[in-house]
């Protein structure tokens, strides 16, 4: 039977718990008087069960069942979880928990999400205060695992340790903040960085466009994986994180913010950072950590390029920009010799192209020959307007030799054949190397559809004029081996 | 003819901007006392050798040529662009001015790496102030697209359209600070969330590790791609920027940081901000902006998890918890019915692996059935540990068939069949379903190697054992339609 969880009070907050619960595989009570409730967690809904699922690797359970209610009361019924997220005012909020702890299980765990009061203030004058904990998400909740539990004297151990069980069950990290502190830990941070923006817009140093780039062309890429302490235990190199606040400490007298109200520089301090940043990175050399913020870095800009959004839209840029220096043709007129097998990829193995060992993974060949195939066609005029019409090709087979080994950072070059293109058809022989080294072959019968009836369909006049135009003059290169070879069959 | 740049102080950051330099293809002459400069700057050399090149899909320019000069005289010859990256002192870096500017070109471009000086502090006195400016980059300089370009009036525009121009072709972002303040920008963030983990620190609120995690898997992520402003934009949803802020605004007087000095929050600056945030980000709707923060967000958490790092390493072990309950087995023993094809992957398609439209694309079709290999690797054990120990299996042939689509969201299973595995082959077949609905057949012949020889060899009794175990009580299936087919051969 399916655990059940109670949302107390929808909207973002409130709508990402329960997609959390739901796709989790609980049953979701809520409780909003909101008349829009239900359509407004139907929208984050919409949005979780589009990004959560495939997440991860593996298959989240069934979803539970979601159901509305009218009163607390009802909502809370069987709840082994309740989840609080009504507006931020204190009052409310012990109202709401006066109300709902005439009914709920005496052993639920009652979190609420709260940014900004303290345990404490909700626990005070309850009649169970041991079972309210704060459980502080993110948006998107559905997305983000980072939950700030904060927990007081009052939460008895097993309070304390239900909670992260089921926080970490939702695939969620539940960080223990143990001394409680307006805001927690997270939104102090949010807070200070909000505060000087508001300083730097209202002197007119900077607009909103220019401090988000400020952020997610830099720091904020090194904090997607790292922090702020490990960043700057890497940053301070061998020398260690002693030499690196020696270094930053003077600034702290400076008027490096607008926010000038800061902690003594004392030996004490430095002692106590650079112990507790051993105790965190200790086991990883400096050398290790630099490769493994390279490797993070790549990774993500990478993923941002493929949405091209932020620094991986600029590197696209600067990818097109390269194009043709590099000898990568756009137009069949811009191919220096049609005769001969066609450029159509150069470039390096890519850090997240590879295995742990630094070889390139098998599945990035055939990324690689996608690719290769996407320039053919552009060179052929299936260009992106024309596929936005309502034309493209579909690979509907393809072949993949693997011949030899090739590592992150190593030139690769792949060179395309057109052993055949009439009708609807386009048979395509592509080679990757390693300078003169061949490396891998790829074979691949592509279909033209309409994206309309996703059926195959003639190509417009000129890409069929074009591609046959290619396939004749690659008609006088000798014939690749391994063409038309099926595995198993004897070489 | 290549470019020549001149790099005056090497280090961590000159060292990361001369690597930027030369992996673009301009001749690189540096100037640093430390006798232990060439040694220093090849290690950050290494590093970018191994992650720059691959950031992008093209392959850059032939690297230029690097060399040590003992005077700075002999460095800046011929240099179209000179960046200074020594010591954060004053008077240290008037006396470089003075030095170089008796030997520079009068149309080169000197860039300082400064956090901290204005550009008119380093012009102050110079013969040549107009050629100077800020260039201040982001460690690691050669992964990171960060600059903060500051300049003065002194500058003619001219110059700053050079510096521009020249930064973008290093594949950066030169962000234009038009009005000179202490610690630019970026920086003034980072010392402001650096002076609030002091105090947290201090405090006894947090470790170090603590408030990492606080960053890294939370609010750090969403900075990656949407920066403070664009982020609460969504965040505020329909309502605007306006709501959000009304929301946040009374915090400003809250304890929320120990960093009080506020700035008021009047109408005019929420009218500013909001302004401005429309003019950024008003050409999307809140739901794109959603959405695409999601595909961003989705897209960098499983860079994380190829590296299992971050919030990426969560995932993978709340993956790792589920696989049981999933049906997916680790050992032989564990396989439920083997006269059957084997379950070997359930999962919902990610959105990273989709194309513009949702579809899945070409190459992850491959990666779906790679894993499935791991899978079944895994269950014959060929485990970690086994790997580790010398011997795996490499694909060396691969056959798709692509039979029909899927969306991102669609759950898929891959069940796999041993058409052959004795001595050093193993060659198998995997089908891909969504439901009963066939979506893609894969057939690879792997070769067992000693990873030693890089060549084939048997494998370890056990392992072979077992794979002959599964094809036997597979060879009573039926033979999968389209085993052994080659490309273009009548069906």
């Amino acid at each position: 039977m399916n655990k059940t969880a109670a949302i107390i009070g929808g909207g973002v907050i409130g709508g990402g718990w329960a997609a959390r619960f739901l796709l989790n595989g609980w049953d979701v009570r809520v409780f909003d008087p909101d008349p829009e409730a239900e359509r407004k967690i139907g929208e984050v809904l919409d949005n979780a069960r589009r990004s959560l699922p495939g997440l991860g690797n593996v298959a989240l359970p069934a979803e539970g069942t979601l159901s509305f209610h009218d009163t607390v009361a009802e909502a809370v019924k069987g709840a082994e979880w309740v989840q609080e997220s009504v507006p931020e005012r204190l009052d409310l909020k012990q109202k709401v928990y006066a109300e709902l702890q005439a009914h709920v299980a005496s052993d639920a765990v009652i979190g609420s999400s709260t940014s900004g009061f303290k345990p404490s203030e909700l626990q005070d004058g309850r009649d169970v205060p041991g079972q309210i904990v704060v459980t502080h998400p993110f948006n998107p909740v559905y997305l983000l695992p980072l939950i700030e539990l904060v927990t007081t004297p009052a939460n008895p151990a097993g309070v304390v340790d239900r909670a992260k069980e089921i926080i970490s069950s939702l695939g969620m990290y539940p960080l223990h903040v143990k001394k409680e502190i307006d805001a927690h830990i997270a939104d102090r941070f949010l807070e200070a960085v909000w505060r000087e923006a508001l300083w730097l817009v209202k002197d007119g140093i900077a607009t909103t466009e220019e401090i988000d780039e400020a952020i997610r062309m830099g720091f904020g890429i090194r904090w997607a994986q790292m922090g702020l302490f490990e960043t700057y235990r890497v940053a301070g190199g061998e020398a260690g994180m002693k030499h690196f606040m020696a270094q930053f400490g003077p600034a702290l007298k400076w008027p490096w913010t607008k926010l000038m109200d800061v902690p003594e520089f004392t030996d004490e301090l430095v002692d106590l950072i650079a112990g507790q940043s051993d105790a965190q990175s200790g086991h990883l050399s400096i050398r290790e950590l630099e490769r493994a913020r390279d490797d993070n870095l790549v990774g993500m800009m990478r993923a941002l390029g493929a949405n091209n959004w932020g620094a991986g839209a600029l590197q696209n840029a600067h990818d097109k920009a390269r194009e043709g220096e590099a000898g990568l043709a756009s137009t069949i007129e811009e191919v220096a010799d049609l005769s001969q097998p066609i450029l159509t990829q150069t470039r390096v193995v890519p850090l997240d192209w590879t295995d742990y060992n630094g070889h390139m993974t098998e599945s990035r060949y055939l990324d690689a020959f996608a690719q290769s195939t996407d320039r053919l066609m552009l060179i052929i005029g299936c260009t992106p307007e024309y596929i936005a019409s309502g034309g493209s090709y579909f690979t509907a087979e393809t072949h993949i030799r693997h011949i030899d080994e090739v590592h992150a950072g190593h030139p690769i070059q792949v060179k395309t054949r057109v052993i055949m293109g009439a009708g609807k058809k386009m048979h395509v022989w592509h080679e990757m190397f390693e300078g003169d080294r061949l490396l891998a072959t790829g074979e691949h019968m592509l279909l033209h559809v309409d994206l309309e009836t996703r059926r195959s369909a003639p190509p417009a006049p000129h890409i069929e004029a074009n591609l046959v135009k290619i396939a004749e003059a690659h008609a006088g290169l000798p014939a690749p081996e391994g063409l038309g070879r099926a595995i198993g069959a004897p070489r």
